[in-house]
């Protein structure tokens, strides 16, 4: 027999035991706090339809949705349409991103794993709409998929952490938001974080008032989006880059004075009542976010653009003082819906960074030590003794105490040194082991170190 | 805008609130009791390299992993080998399961979507053997895909629900996994259920015993298992049409013989070594599960096959008086493990049916009522309250009570009585809600109808 190749596929992750328990430690403290808001949970399957998906997040997405193939005779069918296809096409160009005919891929698959939370929501409003409330507001914490090029802290299985609410235009809908995320990292022992506050409407009344023509939009917000990375003097280079004139580049450089407030911000608009109107709602969301957990944590930031094209309007995003890149980010989206469903419907979200969460508290060890080992290890000492080892398993794992005893058993005759020592590295509170006699013994993890005693099991009771 | 197609995908469900409570609330059951039995949890990718799937399930099972197109220049390579192949090939036979020529689907895709929980665990234990126990008992709650026709009941993604020792050939193994397994039933409140216990090489035995040609050992085998569907008579008519002479269908049906024990099927056996070696193990599986939850369900059952071909030793399957079918079922695979490591390890496992548990649970109506809704509904009847109602609802969220308030907020003003009847309606335990002058109203479910009350927060407060 030779050995196979058992490393996890390129990109995803294999998670042993402490690396479950600290991710469900994250996902409850996350699932109690959405609760306690009045978000309830909601699932979806790992395909889609690939025209549910397609379309949704650009060229570059649509290539790293992970497509899945036909079967049986749709496929024979597929393999000599694309055929031709290749025949008629010629040689068919991959770019340096691997990207093949859109064409080809649809000819041979018909589905395609979840590429986010977002899209599944959508779909899910629009089949459902019926059977929801009104304001139906979700949470959703499920794995996603990308065929990114797995890098540093970047996975082609990673999970997402959605919070959204359907069917609101109120700004009460942004606090509850912002409210919950931030009510989350308070739980996790996050304390220093901000939550950046800006709106798209605004963003698009500078680039208006600045003169900059509406198909340059796109690369001067993402110019702007980077003044934290390469400053002022920087984004000012890209601009003129982009071919922005002087005028124009001095009125977006505006946004980027330091602590630029409402009030600046506005008279930066002059009187573009669109800009204004949009400021106005950033003030409510402000005031409104204040009077709940994300209080102390907001703040307005001008040049916050977030990527994704489906935000209308209110964007976030989280930042913590001493760490770069961001915890998540969100925003209002009225248009998706709508895709789906056919008519619009006003939606806001966020989106908090799991897997960077949980990065972050490794790091700093923000975990319990808890989480680690069983709590008790039981074993014989001789192999007549181990049906005495289970009952007395089952004894423990009986025992009435806040919350249930992890007792684990060794299914084999097991010296008391070994099982002593496997305990102590393991972290577990003890270890019980019944000798061949009969009588049973303990060894009790102390902080004035170690001891063997023989006990009752009612003793142990008390101990444990 | 037209609306699009958004169902769910065909054999797969969008699982909304109440759904998805109810999964976890079998999923948390389940992981507190094999936690409390020191079992760990595993996670691992949703899709696996094809190599690491397909050649362990047989070819049907092989169709029915959903394959994951390969990208980029790797898939247009694929398509032109594919062509060709088509080519030579002249027309690929489809058959009724759809099946296309293995070798085309290989040429196009490169991982496939996890169809068992088995796989990965002999994947991870060949990986890591170095940083795991040396007895290493995990269990897995994850989903699993497959390409099947769904029908009711059956799906193409579904989860699975594992349980797993590997790496010790002791019987306390078997009375590990089956009293765990017992355990969640009892706790699910399920109460009439039989562990039905066999073994593979006693079922060898008898086919030797009776003079059977090896390879038609299976079919006497499934044959047998129809005993509960087609009655003693069925399966004597199933063994004469697949060849088998009177005698050797004589010996057999000697295991159909009503309340057939243990010292019943060793007088069948005569003295052949192996199926007594397995008889005993049998002896000890009963009498060590006897020391546990699982005691009165066990009971030995002569006839049970299970169809997996990877079992080496004893097989388990639950089952419940007035329920047909199985809620579960295991055993002892000691050769699957050596597939990926390259040397055999022993294992032994039991996988509840989730599915099937939650369909029974649902239908009859064993799930706690407070499962369904929020616990209060805050709202303003006027907008100018809108802030006030925020602040109410982030004072009840934090009241201090053994678990969380479930409050939910509406984003926009509401009328008392819609307010009262959605609440009423929803399960919720109170609607709290502020007028236009500031003061607070309260509706409280209660027994003997319901009421309106002006209360303050701490009245609120003692009353939930």
């Amino acid at each position: 027999m030779a050995k196979a190749v058992t490393s996890p596929p390129k990109g995803t992750r294999d998670f042993l035991s402490l690396d479950v328990r600290r991710r469900e430690f994250v996902g409850r403290v996350i699932r109690e706090v959405y609760e306690s808001h009045g978000f309830t949970p909601l699932e979806t399957p790992a395909f889609e339809r690939l025209e549910t998906l397609l379309g949704k997040y650009g060229d570059e997405g649509d290539q790293l949705v992970f497509k899945i193939m036909g079967r049986g005779q749709q496929l024979v069918d597929g393999v000599r349409k694309s055929a031709e296809h290749l025949k008629e096409e010629g040689a068919i160009t991959v770019g340096r991103s691997g990207e093949t005919a859109p064409g080809l891929e649809r000819l041979l698959a018909d589905m395609g794993l979840r590429y986010d939370l977002t899209v599944p929501l959508a779909r899910v409003y629009a089949e459902y709409q019926g059977k929801l409330p009104p304001v139906f507001k979700r949470y959703q914490i499920q794995p996603v998929w990308r065929a990114d090029t797995p890098g540093k802290g970047r996975f082609r299985e990673f999970y997402q952490c959605d919070v959204d609410v359907v069917g609101s235009s109120s700004r009460v809908v942004e606090a509850e938001v912002a409210g919950a995320v931030a009510e989350c990292l308070r739980r996790l022992k996050f304390d220093r974080f901000q939550i950046r506050v800006n709106h798209r409407a605004f963003l698009r009344a500078m680039i208006e008032v600045a003169g900059v023509p509406l198909e340059q939009e796109g690369e001067a917000i993402i110019a702007l989006d980077k003044l934290d990375k390469i400053g002022a003097s920087g984004v000012d280079a890209e601009l003129e880059k982009k071919g922005l004139g002087p005028e124009a580049r001095q009125k977006l450089l505006g946004l980027t004075t330091p602590g630029l407030d409402l009030a600046g911000a506005r008279a930066l608009l002059g009187d573009h009542a669109g800009g204004l109107a949009a400021l106005k709602e950033v003030e409510e969301v402000l005031a409104l976010g204040a009077l709940g957990p994300a209080g102390e944590h907001l703040r307005f930031d001008p040049v916050l653009a977030r990527g994704l094209g489906y935000y209308t309007g209110t964007i976030f995003e989280i930042s913590v003082d001493d760490l770069a890149g961001s915890l998540g980010g969100g925003g209002r989206y009225d248009r998706l819906i709508g895709m789906f469903l056919g008519k619009d419907v006003p939606a806001c979200g966020f989106s908090i960074g799991f897997e960077r969460i949980l990065v972050v508290m490794e790091e700093r060890k923000m975990f319990p030590a808890e989480l680690a080992a069983a709590d008790v290890l039981v074993a014989a000492t001789h192999e007549s003794r181990l049906g005495d080892a289970l009952k007395l398993a089952y004894q423990l794992r009986a025992l009435p105490r806040p919350s249930t005893l992890r007792v684990d058993l060794s299914p084999g005759a097991e010296k008391p040194a070994k099982l002593r020592k496997t305990a102590d590295e393991s972290g577990a509170k003890a270890a019980v082991w019944i000798e061949e006699d009969g009588v049973f013994h303990a060894w009790l993890r102390a902080d004035s170190g170690t001891r063997d005693a023989v006990l009752s099991l009612e003793a142990l009771a008390i101990k444990l």
